[in-house]
């Protein structure tokens, strides 16, 4: 740093650096913050009403709230509060919960559309993440957006990786969500 | 700035302010707007057509439409449309309206998911808030996000901290929203 | 750049221009990147089961599940899956998917909440986009919010004006989507 040259060069390394940043340009990001957890559905039939953490609450005219509706379910709403597990143990102790919904939106596979959040209030993690997004479920791998957070996930913003990692029937169904933030605040 | 010492500490310091704002880096901001409003809920119980703000338009197969129903209204949606205030008087005169849905989705207490936006257009305020997240009613100050906006609020991100402020019943409920936003453009 | 005084100059130019991508200050963007399309909603009514992209699956007391409702079609819920094409004709080929829901949330106009996202996997575009946003039907041109996107989209945040532009009673209704991206990655 002891000629103006190279002085410079040192400041247009700078500006490149932090210009990264700047909205409207191209960046490439590793994530800021990395999760995995796994949730589980349990829907109800009306023989589960202990068991079940999820209930049909719409359905189109040929549905009804105990049996999901013919063509792939297509317009059958659900509305769930999921626990939230470290592994895919149904029976691992929770560390949150999964609220929110899910419909189901196409006539001629299977196809959902996600809004939701997970909610956490322990030693490890406290706040929010809300997430919404289209699950084309047959998919082996898809993506979905993290608008927002709260708490120890102020602010962030992210893609979540989802998986169905087991199902049984139109009974129960696990999600592994692997959630990768890249504004982390 | 006279000697080529102090200028390299003025860049690095210019430097390190600006990459703050790095996403990915640690970020710790006051709000860069800060409003307050109330909004007011009446739910549609049968009998008050003319007043209601709201109805149930989503049961689980123990409701119906009319009534909250059991397992704390687990599985109720509700639409709204509900003026927001400047105070807590639901007499006000409305500086906008609160628009969007709330879905009750718990079985073993009250806890609710808002997707909703609210809409102005007056002198003061022109454009929309977009909100999503999680509501656990029972603590008394709950955080959800502020995922965009328009007009005046333009792409803006944000928390807003609700509080409720007042309830009546199953038939009226006032929220207290203290909206800050963190990204203002 | 041969003196510190030009090069001082120099170096508070570049942070002003870095700094205006500083969350919480005001910032005036051109799109990155601006697309549109179309979309088109064909509301099941009990008989046109085959070509209908959209089903009510959620009204109020005095609603039901084949008839938009009474009142400005308030809590009106219906799911769609409506092909998204690159012009206004209907049977022009699909190049996405819009799925997703609205609500009809007033009982005095017509206004929608929408929460769906536009799934495209073609040679042209591959990923998600994810809007929510109140729509007051009846003003020409309206704005809701795009909160995060997948694939080509990732992590992209921007606006969505749309119109109506077409419509033929309450079963068939059309709408451009010009989407400016003001966040693109």
């Amino acid at each position: 740093m002891n000629s103006p040259i190279s002085f410079a060069i040192f400041v247009i390394f700078l500006f490149f650096l932090v210009s990264s940043a700047h909205p409207g340009m191209q960046r490439q990001y590793y994530p800021c913050k990395n999760l995995v957890f796994y949730f589980h559905d349990v829907i109800y039939n009306g023989q589960n009403a202990d068991n079940a953490t999820s209930a049909i609450v719409g359905a189109p005219q040929w549905g009804n709230l105990t049996i999901l509706a013919d063509k792939f379910h297509f317009g059958n709403i659900a509305v769930f509060d999921d626990p939230i597990t470290l592994d895919n143990n149904f029976h691992s102790t929770p560390v949150g919960r999964a609220q929110g919904m899910y419909f189901y939106d196409t006539k001629n596979t299977f196809t959902a559309w996600l809004g939701f959040s997970f909610v956490f209030n322990s030693a490890q993690h406290k706040g929010t993440i809300n997430f919404i997004g289209a699950d084309p479920i047959m998919v082996k791998s898809r993506d979905i957006s993290v608008v927002g957070g709260t708490g120890d996930f102020f602010m962030h913003r992210g893609i979540a990786t989802i998986m169905t990692d087991s199902f049984e029937g139109d009974v129960y169904f696990r999600l592994r969500v692997d959630i990768k933030f890249y504004e982390c605040w």
